[in-house]
C-alpha cells in the first residue's frame, strides 16, 4: 500500500500527521517492530497478569545519550535496556514497552534504520515486544538528531515485594558486573579527551538475570545504577531503608581501563553511569544462592558481594583499600551530562 | 528530607542523577502528582483489567508543540489530553499516565510548575493518575523549553471492540464539535501572523465522552482529529475499512474565526490540527441516540452528523456548499509543524 521512503534525511513533513509520516512510520517502524494492531492503541493481554496478587509494573524513561551511538550500543539499545531494567529490578516480568522519538530535522534516515534494527534486536533478545510508538520531528536546532522516550509494562508475580525500605541489618550487597564501563565509554566516545580505549558500554537488559536470581532466592530490594552511578543507587536506598550500607573498596569489581580512565581524569567509578548494572540486597543466609544464580546468567558472570546494610544513620561508606574509611555520599550534580 | 528548591532556571546538574536532580523531582514533580512508592517503578492493579475477556490498552506520544502555553491550554495540558484521548477512542477506560520530561538547560522553574499544575489538573478531572515519570536535561539548544512524552495505560471492557475496520456502507460519522480550533490558536499564537483573535484551542480529555456514546449505543470505529486534521484521520479510516467516506460541508461544524483565518491564509480547517475532537462512526439506527449521548457530556455539546460510509474507492470526498464533490486528499505534509 505504502510506496518506499525515498527521502534520505527527515524533513518537517516527516512530522505533520500526512503522506510522508505515514510513509515514514511504515517504512522505518512498523516494518520492523510490526504492531499487531493498525490502531494507534496496542491492545494486549497477558495470562500472568491474572493471576491472584500479582500486580502491573508502569515505567518510563526517556534517553538522551550523545553521541547517539558509541562502542557497545546506541540510543535505541540503551532505550530497550533501560527500561527493561527498571522493569525488572522491581521484580516484574517485563512484557511490553512503547516507543517515542523525537527526531530533529535533517537526521539521516539511516541513522533511524540502525537504532530501530538494534531496538527490536535487542527487545527480542529480552522476550518483550514493542507495540505502540509515536514520532514527532521539530527543526532543526531544536533537538539534538534524535531523542527516544520508551514506557514499559510488566507483570510482578503475587510473591515478589522488592523494594528499598525492605532491606534489614546485615543484608549482603551484589552487583552483577564490572562498574562504570558505559559512563567510560561514552566519555571516551565524545572525544574530547582524545582517549583511546577498548572499552564498551555495559548496556545490557536484565530481565533474565532478576529472573534467575528471584527464582533462587528472596530478593530484599534491587536497583539499577544508571545515571549517578552506584553510589547515587546505594544512597537512595540507604535513605529508603534507613540503614547504613558499608561497601568494601577491595571487592569493588573494575576494569583497570576505567580505574586508570577516572584516575587521569580525576572522576570516581562509583558515580560514573551504567547500562546493564543492578545493585541487590539478601539476607545473608542467602548471598552464596543468590550469587551462584546470577552467575549462571551471562549478565551475571562477574557477581561480586561488594558491601553490606549495618544498622546506623542512613548513608553508605567505604572500607579503602588502605584500611580507612570515606564517606561516599550523593553527588550534587552528575560527572557527564547526557550520559543516557 | 528534601530542601525546597532555590534554583530559578534549570540547570545540567538537575540532569544528573545526583542531589539537584533529587531535589527538583520532588519540588518540581511528585509533591504534585504524588506517586504512591519511592520506587522507580508504579505498580498497579484494578478490577477492570481482571474481568473475563478485557483488554489492557498501552499508547504513547511525545508533545513538542511551540509555544508550550497558548490560549486555551499548555503543553502538560495537551499532553495529558492527547495520550487520555488516545485511550479512549479505543474504547477504553484511561487509568494510569506517566510523564517523561527532556527539559532544556536554562527553561524557567516557574514554567515547569505551570506545566506539571495544569497536567496535575487535567489527569484529576479525567479521572486519570500520573504514576510514574522521568527527567532528563539536555544543554542549551539540545531541545526547545521543555518536551513531554505521556505513556497511557487503560482497559478495554469485553464487549467493546472499536476498530476502523469495522465500518460499514451506510454508517455515520460524527464529530463532537467543531473543529480547527487548536491549529487555528497555535497559529495566531505564534504571533508571525499578526492575527488578533479570541480563539482558544479545543483541547480536552475525551474519556467521559466516550463512557458516555459507548453506553448509549455500539460504536464501530473512532479516532481523534489531531496532527493532520479530520481530514487525516479520515482518509485512515477510509483505508482501513475499504470504504468511501463522503463529507457535506454544510454541516462541518466550523467557528467563525476558524473559517476567517483559513481564509485569510489559504489554510483548509479539515486540515487543522485539534486536541479535543474526535469523529467516531455508529450505525445509522444508532446515530440520534450517539448525538444525544454526546450532547448529554461537556465535550460533546456540539456534536454534528458530518458524513457517511459509502461502499466504493476507499478516500474521501466532500459535497460543497455549492453542489459540487471534491476530493479530501491525505495531506503530504502539515500546514504548520510543532502543532502539537
Amino acid at each position: 500500500m505504502n510506496k518506499m521512503l525515498r527521502d534520505e534525511r527527515v524533513t518537517l513533513s516527516h512530522g505533520g500527521g500526512g503522506k510522508a509520516m505515514r510513509d515514514l512510520i511504515q517504512s522505518v517502524f512498523t516494518d520492523v517492530f510490526e504492531p499487531e494492531s493498525s490502531e494507534d492503541q496496542a491492545r494486549l493481554m497477558s495470562d500472568a497478569l491474572l493471576e491472584k496478587g500479582a500486580k502491573l509494573a508502569f515505567t518510563t524513561d526517556s534517553y538522551v545519550v550523545t553521541p547517539v551511538e558509541f562502542p557497545g550500543g546506541d540510543i535505541g539499545k540503551i532505550a530497550v535496556c533501560g527500561t527493561v531494567n527498571d522493569l525488572a529490578v522491581g521484580g516484574a516480568k517485563p512484557l511490553w514497552l512503547s516507543a517515542a522519538f523525537i527526531i530533529e530535522e535533517g537526521t539521516e534516515i539511516a541513522l533511524l534504520r540502525r537504532i530501530v534494527a538494534s531496538m527490536k534486536a535487542e527487545a527480542d533478545k529480552a522476550g518483550v515486544k514493542i507495540v505502540t510508538g509515536d514520532t514527532k520531528v521539530v527543526g532543526r536546532g531544536s533537538a539534538d538528531q534524535v531523542f527516544i522516550t520508551s514506557s514499559g509494562v510488566g507483570v510482578i508475580p503475587a510473591d515478589r515485594d522488592i523494594r528499598a525500605d525492605s532491606i534489614q541489618d546485615g543484608d549482603v550487597a551484589i552487583v552483577n558486573g564490572v562498574l562504570g564501563d558505559h559512563g567510560a565509554t561514552i566519555l571516551a566516545a565524545r572525544g574530547d579527551m582524545m582517549l583511546m580505549s577498548d572499552l564498551q558500554s555495559d548496556c545490557a537488559a536484565l530481565g533474565h538475570l532478576m529472573e534467575a536470581v528471584c527464582h533462587a532466592v528472596p530478593v530484599r530490594a534491587c536497583r539499577d545504577a544508571t545515571r549517578g552511578g552506584i553510589a547515587s543507587s546505594l544512597n537512595e536506598m540507604a535513605e529508603a531503608a534507613g540503614l547504613s550500607i558499608e561497601l568494601d573498596e577491595t571487592t569493588l569489581p573494575l576494569r583497570a581501563e576505567v580505574k586508570g580512565t577516572c584516575e587521569i581524569l580525576g572522576l570516581d567509578p562509583l558515580y560514573l553511569a551504567n547500562e546493564g548494572t543492578l545493585v541487590l540486597f539478601v539476607a545473608p543466609e542467602h548471598a552464596d544462592a543468590a550469587l551462584a544464580a546470577m552467575r549462571s546468567v551471562d549478565t551475571g558472570r562477574d557477581a561480586a558481594i561488594i558491601g553490606r546494610a549495618k544498622a546506623g544513620t542512613p548513608m553508605v561508606t567505604m572500607k579503602t583499600a588502605f584500611g580507612g574509611s570515606r564517606i561516599v555520599d550523593m553527588l550534587v550534580g552528575e560527572q557527564l551530562p547526557r550520559i543516557c
